[in-house]
Order: structure tokens, then C-alpha cells, then sequence
């Protein structure tokens, strides 16, 4: 019996995720590599292997050594942190590693430390403005490749970009434009290195633009992440339906304010994250509660979410008229806003008959 | 050596932290009782019981059954979730468990399933408007009143609230106009009850508050917990000076963007949470920078803050007079905005002289 805040995963949304986002990456001749940073678990990476992919992305070197036990090719998307230079030998000496360069001062130092030949990507920053080199930089590109040409350490294989602008976007059509502003800049960087490097790929990625795109023209191979579980945050970019997101957050209800028309249920910041979206109707909101059903979850119930969360607490807003369908000791389902950051404080899924999901520890 | 991003403490500033508010309470004659969901480690508790600090406050019942192998008086400062009955039998049959009530439903299912007698406090709303009953809502008190009368299993012992509005303040003047009001409300109440109950107590807490207030007449016990380590966010509101700070993290820089005056950190979302707050001078600022000393950290770098998060990135903005200070494969000191929510994320703190203190898994 569930008694406290609990994630819950439906397992058939989730590998249906899977299944379509793997049939874009065949219809588009891509590579799906996808991010596993938002589900961390390796028994959701068993549902990727079982489609057919064989290669994955991660966010850092913790995360690469814990799926290093089930997957040989991972590329870890952020800056390679030198200071872990003895984990990257652990890998490397095991796996396919690959890395994100943006600097050659990174690779001075890994060619004197690295015991193993390591593949590397140079980080081009497609317009989300954090990490990586400006794609008209080539000043800086060709510096990085002229130090890796003297070593035999250091494979580069390719441009990786991520536009995560596009979760600013709200509708397709606006994605459709990021999403094309942004590959150019990607592809037209990896057409200008054919001659001198023929097998350098063009490494691309974000849910938005993977979900939605017809589009992939010169890309290799795409790196989305969130599509596996989706959240309220997709759903308000356009990157998916609010039906197809996988996981819910079960909130029992603690407290109930008929005055204010308000639930208080335990879970808080430390269970969703303090992520929020701003709703054109309810201003900041941290959640949307759905109808139970038998096998799960259905629609959102009009004019019910969660409006504030603090440590361990959650407001939820209903309508007046809604007061009597709710008691003390009910539990209610919430989808979350972020589910990256929400898997990732929960640390466990439970699937729709009980079974415990484990995840990174 | 540190490689990753890591949650250093003080010591000698926590520790003093907790002195002075022990002393605090000593001087106004109320007792302290501690929130512990801040620190959330056994270790850290024994500097409080070195004090002399005998009660405390936590935030879960999860947290009250870590807590329970050192501790015989606790306080779950949370709406009593009924669904955790068993929880609570395990605990109210070892130590003295203080409960918060605000509604008979609650103490109804109590009164049938408990199997050991239990402490509660009734929970007002002194102007948070979270969880409690307002101040003036006496026929909701009453009725809780009368129906634990019957019970020789549910003991009344006093009104709990929590001035969580003193979070909006800036500047002493404005916390403690909102502190009076808020303390009249509970001391109020009390009163009311003092000649049917004269044991009843009044139950106050809040780290700005209890920081600065010279003024806690008709207060028995306070329950501040984030003065233990404080943060950015406590600085802002003016519970504390920056320097008392006793949490820093550490962060590798993996990347150097001069013509944006940027530093890209190993330090996201994922360790700091993503609590911001809005700094006059730059806008939303999720961290600030400060020197490295020899034994720990000086001042903060002037104009060098985290201004963005995402999943594991941070991206710092730095004079451009200082971007020579910096390379990669340097770590910097960043102090958090929100200590409880870092705290939580990290799971541990690592001391100035590097040993591990762990916390509630």
C-alpha cells in the first residue's frame, strides 16, 4: 500500500515513447542515442535495448559508470571535467567513451593522462547559449583538431549540439523554426570539416525538436532524453499530449482548507523540484492532477493543480464545487513539471502492479 | 582530492550558529527545539546536543525514524499523514511523538488505530497560509478540543504555527513587524485557553524570526532550523550576514567562455536545487562565488554569481577584469541559495579538514 509520495511509471506510455521515438529515428536515418539522464534507470535502459538501440547518452561521469555495467558505447553530453580523469580511464579502458570537448587546454591534459584512446565531440553551442563553441568559431575548432591530429589518443568523430532553446518555444511552429535555425548551424559546421574528417557526424538533440521534426537533414544521429517519460513542461512547449506522459506523483492528502479552496498534500520541493511553468490561467503552477482509473491515470481534472510547493508541502487549487470529492487519508496523482528532476530526487519508479523500478542510487 | 561537485561545511560556523541561537533561547526563556530537515544528519545533531538542545522538530515521519535512534522527544512539524499509521505506532511506542493536528478527521482515524498515547499540537495558520486552522477559527479548535477530551490516547499539549511569511521580508525592520503579528495570533490563542488548559503551549518557529527577534514573550518553544547552516536566501532577508554561511559547494569549471565573461561549472540543478532568488543588481542569481582561503572561504567575489542551472551545468558571470583568475580543471566555491533544499540533494557534507558527515539516505 502506497503511504507517502511515490512516482509512478506507466509502463506501457513509456515504451510506446520509446517505440515512436525509435521509429522517427528509423524513418529519418538517424541514430537514436538517447539520454538517459532523465530515467537513470537501467532496467527503463532494458526497454531502449529491447527497440533496438545500442548506443546512449548520459550527463555525467557517475551516470556513465553506472550504465557502463549494461551499455559499451556512451557519450557523456557536458564538458569533460578533467578533475575525473581517473574515471574516464576506468571507462575508457572498458567501453566506448565518448567525450565533449570545447576547449584545448581539456585535451593537453587528457593526452598526458588518458591510458586509452578516447573518441570526442566538439561542443558547438546552436544557439542555447551555455556550454560549447560558437559554430563561426573556427579559430578555436581548428586549434582543437590540429592538437588532437598529433595524438593517438584522441579520435575526434564529430560536432555535438543541443538546442535546448527550444523549451522557450511554445507550439510546433515555433519549434519547427528553432529547430531548423539551430541544425543549420550544426550541419553546415559539419559540411565545412567533410572533406578534411569524411566520417564526422553532426550529433543533435532535444525532446522538442525530436518529437516533432520532419526534418533531419545532415544530421547523424539525435540524443533526446525526456521523450521516454514527458512532462507538463513538454506538453506546454507541443512536444507531446498530456496523455502520453508516463509518470504521476502519488500525494497523500494531509490537510483540506474549504475557504480557500485547497488540498495540502505531502509533496514538496523534494520530490518534484521546485520546477514550475507559467499557465496562461492559474499563473505558476508545479503540477497538474488527473483522474484516477483502474490501470492508472486519465485526463487532468479541469482547474486542479498544485499552485505552491515548499520543502515537504504542496498546495493543490480545486473548485469550489470539487470540496467533496476529496478526504483526508485520499491520495491524489500529480503530473509533474520537470520529470528529469523529479526522477532524480525520487530515485524509484513503481509501475502500475507494484513492481519497484530502481534507479542510480 | 575533491573531483566532483561536493557540499563542504564549517564547522566551526555551524557549530557557532547553534550557539548562538542555544543562547538566544536561554536569554527570552523558551526552549529550542531545533528543525532538523535542514541538516538532516545524526552527526550534526550531536553539536546541538552538545549545547544542550534535548527536542526537536522534523519534517517527516521518515525523518522522525532516522532521527529516533538518537533522539526521545521529536516533533514532525507536517500535517499528520494517517496513511503512515504504522510509522507512527513504531515510533510513539519507543519515543515521545509530537504530532500536528488540524482537522478531527485526522484524530478520529487516530483514536481507532493508535496503539500507544500520543502528543499533538493543534496547527494554525499564523499568515503563511499554508497548513493550519486560522487563528480565530474557534469552532474548528473546539471541536478538535472536545473530541480528544474522550480520548486517553490523543494529548493535547499546545497551537503550533510558522511565520514561513518572514520569507518575503528584506531587512530586520520589515521581519520583525511581521514577526509581532504573527506571534500575537498564537500567544493570543494560547491565552484563550490557558484557564481549560494550563500546560498548553505556544509553539513558534522560523529562522528569520527567531535569528533577530529580541521579543518572544508568551512563547514557549521555537523551532528555527536553516540557522544551522543559513544561506544566500536567509542573507537576503536579513536573518544573517553572509559570513555565517556554513555551507559552501564545491564546483569544477569545465569550460571558459571569455567573450561572455562565462564560466560553465560541473554544478546544476541536481546539486544546489533550483531556488534562486532576485538580486537588485543581476537579476535571478542561483548561487554566489567566494574566495578560497586557506581553511575554507573569505568573502564573496564581487559581481561573480551563478546566473543559470540546468540538470548538471551551471553558468557563472565574472568580471571581465577576472577572467585570467580562472582555468579549467580549477574548482570554485559557490554559496548556496537555499541550504535545505542543497542539503537534501547532496546527501552529505564533507568537512574543511575532509571528513565525510553523513546524512538521512
Amino acid at each position: 500500500m502506497i503511504t507517502k509520495p511515490t512516482l509512478l511509471i506507466d509502463e506501457f506510455k513509456c515504451k510506446q515513447n520509446i517505440a515512436n521515438m525509435f521509429a522517427r529515428s528509423k524513418q529519418h536515418h538517424v541514430t537514436l542515442r538517447p539520454h538517459f539522464k532523465t530515467h537513470q534507470s537501467l532496467e527503463i535502459g532494458q526497454w531502449f535495448k529491447n527497440v533496438g538501440v545500442t548506443k546512449i547518452t548520459v550527463s555525467s561521469l557517475d551516470m556513465a559508470s553506472y550504465f557502463a555495467k549494461e551499455w559499451q558505447d556512451i557519450t557523456v553530453a557536458f564538458p569533460v571535467n578533467i578533475l575525473e580523469i581517473d574515471v574516464i580511464n576506468t571507462l575508457v579502458s572498458k567501453i566506448t567513451l565518448n567525450i565533449l570537448v570545447e576547449h584545448k587546454d581539456s585535451l593537453e591534459f587528457l593526452e598526458k593522462h588518458l591510458t586509452h584512446k578516447i573518441n570526442f565531440y566538439i561542443k558547438i553551442n546552436i544557439g542555447n547559449n551555455r556550454a560549447g563553441l560558437r559554430h563561426y568559431d573556427l579559430e578555436s575548432i581548428e586549434s582543437i583538431l590540429a592538437f588532437a591530429k598529433q595524438s593517438d589518443k584522441l579520435n575526434f568523430i564529430g560536432f555535438l549540439g543541443h538546442a535546448g532553446q527550444t523549451y522557450k518555444c511554445r507550439g510546433k511552429a515555433e519549434i519547427l523554426s528553432v529547430h531548423y535555425e539551430a541544425k543549420t548551424k550544426l550541419v553546415t559546421l559539419k559540411e565545412q570539416f567533410k572533406d578534411t574528417y569524411p566520417n564526422v557526424i553532426a550529433s543533435y538533440g532535444d525532446t522538442p525538436s525530436c518529437s516533432i521534426s520532419e526534418d533531419f537533414s545532415g544530421i547523424d544521429e539525435i540524443r533526446p532524453g525526456n521523450f521516454a517519460l514527458y512532462d507538463v513542461m513538454q506538453a506546454q512547449i507541443g512536444s507531446c499530449e498530456l496523455k502520453q506522459i508516463a509518470v504521476a506523483m502519488v500525494c497523500p492528502i494531509v490537510a483540506i482548507h474549504p475557504k480557500q479552496n485547497e488540498l495540502i498534500i505531502y509533496g514538496g520541493g523534494v520530490h518534484f523540484s521546485k520546477d514550475s511553468i507559467n499557465d496562461k490561467d492559474h499563473g505558476t503552477i508545479y503540477g497538474l492532477v488527473v483522474h484516477k482509473t483502474s490501470n492508472g491515470w486519465g485526463d487532468i481534472i479541469p482547474n486542479t493543480y498544485v499552485c505552491a510547493l515548499s520543502q515537504e508541502h504542496g498546495i493543490v487549487k480545486i473548485p469550489k464545487t470539487d470540496i467533496n470529492n476529496y478526504k483526508i487519508g485520499d491520495t491524489i496523482l500529480v503530473l509533474p513539471i520537470h520529470s528529469c528532476m523529479t526522477a532524480n530526487l525520487m530515485k524509484a519508479y513503481y509501475t502500475l502492479n507494484g513492481q519497484v523500478i530502481s534507479m542510480q542510487s
